[in-house]
């Protein structure tokens, strides 16, 4: 029974959860099968302790019991309230990453620094930053101070709402959805949800709307446009993926967290002649970076670095007793990694003021001295390499796939095929035209995380691959871009899966399948991708045949994507249901009554096979509509 | 022992509450009675929802059930992370609420909107705003935009830190809590407590503290500065309290929730000869506007309208079947009162976009067009007068006191005392002579909520009189005030519970023993009060004899008070705990460890009488540190 607690798809997961056990090594498998059952109004969305009169919770299975909380408030208040907030942390989490991508920019200081000056002078462009006599760091400075601005704004909408479909922007405007300052609509969500405050489900998930919004085209679309221009654009480039790249007579570095400002210097660190040499005496034969979850998307899509693991691998590459350090920044790292690390050689370093873990060491990244701090750490792991406690065990699987398509890469790509004049350069025509032609249905994005509660990495995999066979072609982030890359989805041979026409597509620009789009913030990309698409066919983002899913999705921030995807027209599936189930009315509004306000709407459907034929029937709905 | 469910001290409440029962009507007792037993879980801050592998339990009563939750974060990760994201909704709470209070001056317009000019005038000094050649209405904007500023300005500290003692401002520095932008600190604690950030509790709290000082000395204090100077200073003035003052031949209107603005307009319409006149047409001697909550603290303060009750009223106002119309805000607005409201005729009417309420008319405030808004509301009321469908009634309970006790008032007062060139005008002295010479051994706050794990109002009032014998002069604010005017401490007559020191000082002053600063956000009040007297003695808060307890506490607004007041050096007592008890390691640095960072800790402590005691213990332990 004990053993079955590890339910994966994924070869090398199952070999490292075996070691675990058998060095009595608990993970989140067992964690959560300790847990077990868990609170059913929890689940359901029906507990409240947003005051000290709660905990309250609401008996729906039976005519006894509480049908209101003590202040009054309903099923319909409570999980919206709920919900609501968990929005509202998921979108404090990306942009506040998105803000500390921006201080990095206003404090870069140096040319060198802002790697990507093409990027730069294009959205200041769009902003209306005048370059003309400014020097790169000038115009890098007035840019970001822009987007700070855009946290805090007394007035006015969000800078980049407008890379949104006319229509789209008409209709946030006539809902009175249209973000702010992307702080004040967090707080105002906090504040709406307080005791005694709006009790109006519509209305708080309306406030809820605004916070997700200033996520995906605020908080989110800023770390990823400044990423870009201080490390770069995505391009396309070949990794390998999952705990196999670890590699046995080298020092191993796992960064892992999300956002790139640290793991860039490490990466720079460990290429330094003087920590190789250092390595070398210590008996390794090099020093091998590899990344985690979202660092490690971020690393692989602009340096190529290995991609380690997803968010329910992080325990396990410590496991190995390989990994010299495991160096983390914020979000989706486990606590329980400090107990882990202890029973190995594993230097456990946290990194930010934000992300402090008892048990850890910490050392404190800084911007201004990031090569030096960077350097530090990377020595700290060359040193540990002789500490090896247990018998070291990499598996040996691991695969190898295409990655770095970044919209402007996606772009790229398909100019491959306008080969004519007839065919402008630079455009999203060549998609449009395949979509138009039917060669290809449609398209969806697979992200999200890993959840206990859906067997791991088969959810994404499984539906990816049934969609690929309908010809809808897949882009993905996050914790579901490690499971394609570990399936293979992301290499030529994936073409295999595919039907005749995406196969073709495939074919024709040289792409996988499923192509990887980033990090969980970079789900922005999709937003432009989308739009892009949207505007070229004259249409709103809600016509499109296109859907998204988060199969395994686990965190607020999938909530508050998983709400702006909604809210910029998208039908959402999610394979884990939100903690709404309590309400009959917030379920059902969430699920079919927000398509007739926005276009968008959610679905819950934790059977991946299922899934799939939704998004085929959504898509092919669509392409109806559109009449094409 | 269903009567019992109404425990209170209070007579007007247990003969309404009896009033309800017969008419079949559930209140905020009934619910409680109905919600036992409650999670215990929940009550001691073990269970997790912030990410949906959760409901996560921590089982701390036995060996056997989860020691962490599935991501791995203990007891310590949990409490500390649910606490600081209650204070961090607290803290929004008022902060926004400041926030439109700064944009209701900024759309002022009109010089006759700005009823304090002196006021208006001081804090542009303070802010460094130069009011040379500009006009009033210029000078507001300005201050306003300065104001609106605080919340989400990219550098920089707040502007009212200043106003701290000097080693105060250098402790804050020392620890990094001195907060930014007000919106930036409470949406760094979503993020920090997002899954997988932060897992360090006194890290946690670190974050914690900041967004609550950001409240005391941000959010609050622009809201209760601004509102002076929108609506005047609060002077003192007699005033009527309880359900009593209620008319049972008049239309009677209940302003309830937090603002000011709406209410001030609707006390202004309520004054119209039209209106009246209609009126009297539909039978009515007059029109009657009273307050609830702190919406009733507001313009009790500055209108000297009668305080028809505390938090725990709210639904027997309506049950006395006298009131037309219940128009409320924002906070504190059981959504229960939908329900209570269709069984009689009381209209209720929501105002706030903020706070809709499913079942109550929604007429949306808008500062512009306040005084038409407000005639219109007060009109429905007015035509509503005929339609009184049970028969009334209103319980004799009332009661009589002085209120207003403004800081500047408090100084005005103590003026009474400087009667020789010896004694400069204007400052705290008198009142820091009276506790030097022992004459008064100290001050506390008695504040916050009503909460059914308490006796209504008791252990306010015990508290109170318990202080009062000991000369320790009591301040007040929120539903605490409520309790102590009900209570008659408010009234000259209350001298006889003081001790002989006490009543000397009361009587040279004219004042009350327990002063009455305003609403919950006016808690800024006593922290500038703190400043100037620590300032006067060259001390910091924290050296002062005084202490604060919120005995009935229950909203998160109450946790960011607690946690502003303790970091600003102040012992704070809670009668209820909060959801942490199920961690030793955040209890202890909660209420111990703490104070040795920031020389203010809590104490939890349910029984008033004890709190009393301890209080009393910490005023004579402060008195010998100081020598005095």
């Amino acid at each position: 029974m004990e053993n079955c607690a590890c339910n994966t798809c994924d070869a090398a997961t199952k070999k490292l959860y075996e070691k675990a056990k058998s060095e009595r090594i608990d993970t989140i498998w067992d964690r959560a099968l300790a847990m077990q059952p868990q609170c059913g109004f929890g689940e359901m969305g029906l507990c409240c302790t947003n005051c000290s009169m709660g905990p309250c919770r609401i008996v729906k299975i039976s005519e006894d019991g509480p049908k209101a909380g003590i202040c009054g408030a309903t099923e319909d208040t409570i999980t919206s309230r709920n919900f609501a907030r968990a929005v509202a942390a998921g979108a404090a989490a990306h942009s506040d990453h998105g803000r500390d991508i921006a201080l990095a920019l206003y404090h870069a200081g140096d040319k060198t620094r802002i790697r990507n000056e093409e990027k730069l002078f294009k959205i200041a462009g769009e902003w209306g930053i005048t370059v003309e006599g400014k020097d790169t760091v000038q115009i890098a400075r007035e840019m970001a101070e822009r987007a700070l601005g855009e946290f805090g704004k007394v007035f006015g909408k969000l800078q980049f709402l407008q890379r949104a479909p006319e229509k789209r922007i008409k209709l946030w405007d006539e809902l009175g959805v249209a973000p702010g300052a992307i702080d004040r609509e967090i707080v105002e969500v906090l504040h709406s949800t307080h005791m005694g405050c709006d009790a109006d489900y519509r209305n708080i998930i309306r406030q809820a709307i605004r916070a997700a919004l200033s996520d995906g085209w605020g908080g989110s679309m800023i770390g990823t446009e400044l990423s870009d221009v201080l490390f770069g654009t995505p391009m396309p480039k070949k990794v390998e993926a999952n705990l196999g790249v670890l590699k046995k007579e080298c020092v191993n570095i796992v960064v892992h967290g999300h956002d790139p400002t640290l793991s860039e210097a490490i990466v720079l660190a460990s290429r330094d002649p003087e920590l190789l040499e250092l390595a070398r005496k210590q008996g390794a034969e090099g020093i091998n970076v590899v990344g985690m979850c979202c660092t490690g998307n971020e690393i692989a899509m602009r340096q190529g670095i290995p991609m380690a693991g997803d968010f329910f691998q992080q325990e396990l590459a410590i496991v190995t007793g390989a990994v010299e350090a495991m160096i983390v920044d914020v979000q989706c790292i486990m606590p329980s990694l400090a107990t882990v690390a202890k029973c190995y050689h594993t230097k456990l370093i946290t990194t930010s003021p934000k992300a402090k873990i008892p048990g850890a060491i910490h050392i404190e990244f800084n911007e201004q001295k990031s090569l030096e701090i960077a350097r530090r750490i990377v020595k700290d792991a060359v040193m540990n390499f002789k500490n090896r406690k247990v018998e070291v065990f990499i598996p040996d699987d691991k695969s190898e796939g295409r990655i770095g398509y970044s919209f402007e890469a996606i772009i790229k790509a398909l100019d491959r095929v306008t080969n004519s004049f007839a065919h402008p350069s630079g455009t999203v025509k060549p998609l449009v035209d395949a979509i138009k032609s039917g060669v290809l249905r449609g398209a969806a994005a697979i992200v999200g995380c890993n959840n206990h509660r859906q067997p791991h990495n088969t959810c994404h995999v499984t539906l990816a691959k049934e969609l690929l066979k309908r010809d809808i072609i897949v882009v993905t982030t996050g914790c579901g871009a490690h499971a394609c890359i570990k399936a293979g989805l992301m290499d030529k041979d994936a073409r295999k899966y595919c039907g005749k026409g995406l196969a073709t597509v495939c074919e024709l620009l040289d792409i996988p399948p499923v192509l990887h789009m980033g990090s969980c913030v970079d789900i922005s990309r999709i937003l432009v991708l989308l739009s892009e698409v949207a505007k070229y066919m004259g249409v709103d983002i809600s016509d499109l045949p296109v859907a998204a899913a988060a199969p395994e999705w686990m965190s607020e921030k999938a909530q508050s994507i998983g709400l702006y995807a909604v809210a910029s027209g998208v039908y959402v599936i999610l394979g884990v249901p939100p903690a709404v189930t309590g309400s009959e009315n917030v379920t059902g509004y969430l699920t079919k009554g927000l398509e007739s306000v926005l276009g968008g709407r959610f679905e819950i459907e934790n059977d991946p096979v299922e899934a799939a034929a939704k998004i085929a029937a959504h898509v092919e709905n669509r392409r109806k509509r559109l009449g094409i």
